[in-house]
C-alpha cells in the first residue's frame, strides 16, 4: 500500500518548504503507507513561460492519481496580466474543496505576543468574490467595473456542517459566525441563517446543541482579534472574510510562516501554507519551512493517519519551544535546511 | 455669522458622545462661528418605532439648513429586519460624502502596545460592497444570493485624488494603495490603476510627484498593521476594506473610543466617531466621548476652523497623556461626564 502525493511547489518560496515537507513525510516510516510523490506545475512564473497558470494535466493527475496533495504557494503579478488567473483559487475550485481550515495558536509566545492563542478560522472557499464573475462597461463618468459575491445556501450549508464538527471537537466548543449582515442582508444574511441553522438539519441528530454558537461582524471580529484573541475558537467565515481574518490570526502568534491550512472536499485534501511566495526572501533559503510541514500533517490527519500528523505536530512544537533553530521571520538566523534538519532529528 | 451644525446622535451610546461634542464646540468661542444645533432623527431604534431609519426630514434639513454634521453609532439589529437598511450608509450615499478619513495615532503609547502608528485610513465611501445591489433566487441546490461590487473610475480618481492631497501634507508623504487584484483583476485592478493615475492627471501638475506610492494586498495589509504598523502613512482602500482596516488600525492604539472620523464630500462633511453604538454598554454613562470630539475637531479642520480644531485635538491629547481622568475602554475608572468636564478644563 501507498499514499500518493501531488507536490505543486508553484512559486518562489513554495519550491523551497514544499521539499521539506516531502522530507518531513519520507520520515514518518510506517506510520503512513509509503508516501509516492509527484511533482506537478502550476503558478505565476509557470504561466510567464507557457500562458497557463494551471496545466490541465495537474488536475487531472491530482484527480485520477493523487490521495492528497501539497501545495507552495503563488506570486501575483505586480500589474494586470491579460489571461492570468490565480492557480490556487482555480484548484480549490477544479476539486471542490470547499473548505480552508487554518489553525491558529501560539506554542511558545515572545515577550510583548498576545497570550492564550488558540482558534481555527473556518474560511468557505468556493464562492463569495472568488466566483471571479467580474465585468468592465463605460458609463457616463468612464469605466465601471462590477464583480458578483455570490452566496448559496449548499455552500453555506457545508462550510458550517465543516465548522460544528470542528467545534464540537474541540475542548471550549464555540464556534463564532463571521458576517456584514448589517450591510449585506441578503448575502451574508443567508450565511449567517443557514450556518445557524446547521444544528436543526435533520443528519445533525442533535449533537451540536452543546457547541455555543456566537456572531461578530467582519470590522469587529478583526478588532477583537487583536484585543482579546483568546474569545474566539472556531470562527466560520465567508471567503473573503477568511482570507483577511486568518493573516490577522497569523499576525498574533509571531509570523505567517508558522501557519498551516488544509484546503478538504468530500474525497480530496491539500495542504497548503498561509503565506505567500515571499519574492523578497525566494532563493535565499531562509524560508520557515514550518508552516508547510504543518500543513502536510492537517492533511495526515484528515486522511485518518493520527499517529503520523502528531508526530509532525510535536515535531514542529519542538523545534518552536527550544527557539534554538529558528528562520530570521521569527527572528532566529537558521537556514532552511537547518530547520528542516532539526525536524527531522525530532520525528 | 454662526455655524449650523445637524446631531444625529442615533442609537446607544450615539447619544451620550453627540452631547459631549455639543458641549466641546459651545466652549470654543470666538474660534468657530456661534455654532446652533439642529437635532435629528435616524437609527435602528427610530425605525423600530417609525418603520424607517432614515426619515427624509433629517436629509432634507442637512441639506438645506446645516452647514455640517455630527453623526453619532447606530446599532445593527441581530436578526435581518425586513424594510431596515443602514441609516449611516444611506447618509454617506445621499450627502455624497465619498471620502471616509480616519486618521490613527498613538498619543501615549501603553506598556505592550504597538508604537509609532501614525496613519489615516482614506476610505472610499459610496460604492464597493455598500451598493447594496442584492438578490436571492432559487437555484438547483437551494438559495442563492447575489451581491454587486462596483468599483468605478469617478469615485476611485476622487478618493484617490483626496489621498495624494493628504499625503503630501503629511511629512512621510507616502501612499499605500490597499487592494485585493490577485483575485478581482477587474474590480480592484480598475481601482489600483485609476488611483496610480492620478500624479498623471493633467489637474495634478505635477504636484504629487513627491508622494511615495506603494501596494498591499488587503490581506498583507492587516497583517503588516498588527507586526509593523510604523511602515503605514496614508492607506487608501475601497469601502469594505477600509472599514476592516480602520478597525484593525483602532486596535493598535487602544481603542475604538479613540478613533474619530469624518465622511466628507465636495460640499459637504460629517464626522463620525469610528465605534459602533456599544449595546453592552449604553446608557451607563461610561461611554468614551473622545473619539467624538475628536471628530468634531476633523469637522471643523475640514470647514477650515483650524485654531478651533487645534484647541479640541490639543485639549484631547492632553487628557489622553495625563492618564488621569479615562473611561473603562481605556483602562479607566471615569465616567463619561467627567472625561466631558476635563476636556472642558482644557479646552
Ligand atoms: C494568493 C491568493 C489568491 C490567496 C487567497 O486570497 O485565497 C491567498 O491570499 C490565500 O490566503 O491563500
Ligand atoms: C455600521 C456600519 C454600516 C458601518 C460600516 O460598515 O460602514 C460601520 O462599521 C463603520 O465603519 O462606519
Amino acid at each position: 500500500e501507498s499514499l500518493t502525493i501531488g507536490l505543486i511547489p508553484a512559486d518562489g518560496i513554495g519550491r523551497e518548504v514544499i521539499p521539506a515537507a516531502r522530507h518531513a513525510l519520507e520520515a514518518l516510516g510506517s506510520d503512513i503507507p509509503k508516501p509516492e510523490f509527484i511533482d506537478l506545475l502550476a503558478g505565476f512564473e509557470y504561466f510567464t513561460r507557457t500562458g497557463t497558470a494551471l496545466p490541465e494535466e495537474t488536475v487531472q493527475i491530482l484527480r485520477q492519481d493523487c490521495d492528497c496533495a501539497l501545495f507552495g504557494s503563488v506570486s501575483s503579478p505586480s500589474r494586470k496580466v491579460v489571461g492570468y488567473s490565480s492557480p490556487i483559487v482555480a484548484l480549490r475550485k477544479e476539486l471542490d474543496l470547499y473548505a480552508n481550515i487554518r489553525p491558529v495558536f501560539s506554542v511558545a509566545p515572545n515577550p510583548g505576543e498576545q497570550p492564550n492563542v488558540d482558534l481555527v478560522v473556518v474560511r468557505e472557499n468556493t464562492e463569495c468574490l472568488y466566483v471571479k464573475d467580474e465585468n468592465l462597461s463605460e458609463g457616463p463618468h468612464g469605466k465601471e467595473a462590477r464583480a458578483t459575491r455570490l452566496i448559496t445556501e449548499r455552500a453555506s450549508r457545508r462550510i458550517g456542517q465543516t465548522a460544528f464538527e470542528l467545534a464540537l471537537n474541540r475542548p471550549r466548543k464555540h464556534l463564532t459566525i463571521i458576517h456584514k449582515s448589517n450591510v449585506l442582508s441578503i448575502t451574508d444574511g443567508l450565511f449567517r441563517e443557514t450556518v445557524r441553522g446547521v444544528p436543526g438539519l435533520p443528519d445533525s441528530n442533535g449533537k451540536y446543541d452543546h457547541v455555543a454558537v456566537m456572531e461578530q461582524l467582519v470590522d469587529s471580529a478583526v478588532y477583537r482579534l487583536f484585543r482579546e484573541p483568546q474569545v474566539f475558537d472556531v470562527m466560520v467565515a465567508p471567503n473573503l472574510y477568511g482570507d483577511i481574518l486568518s493573516d490577522a490570526a497569523a499576525a498574533l502568534v509571531g509570523s505567517l510562516g508558522l501557519i498551516p491550512s488544509v484546503n478538504q472536499g468530500d474525497d480530496f485534501v491539500m495542504g497548503e501554507p498561509v503565506h505567500g511566495s515571499a519574492p523578497d526572501i525566494a532563493g535565499k533559503g531562509i524560508a520557515n519551512p514550518l508552516a508547510t510541514i504543518r500543513s502536510a500533517a492537517l492533511m495526515l490527519r484528515q486522511l485518518g493517519y493520527d499517529t503520523g500528523a502528531n508526530r509532525l505536530d510535536k515535531a514542529v512544537n519542538q523545534v518552536i519551544r527550544e527557539g534554538q533553530i529558528l528562520t530570521p521571520d521569527l527572528g532566529g538566523t537558521s537556514k532552511t535546511q537547518e530547520v528542516i534538519d532539526e525536524v527531522l532529528k525530532k520525528i
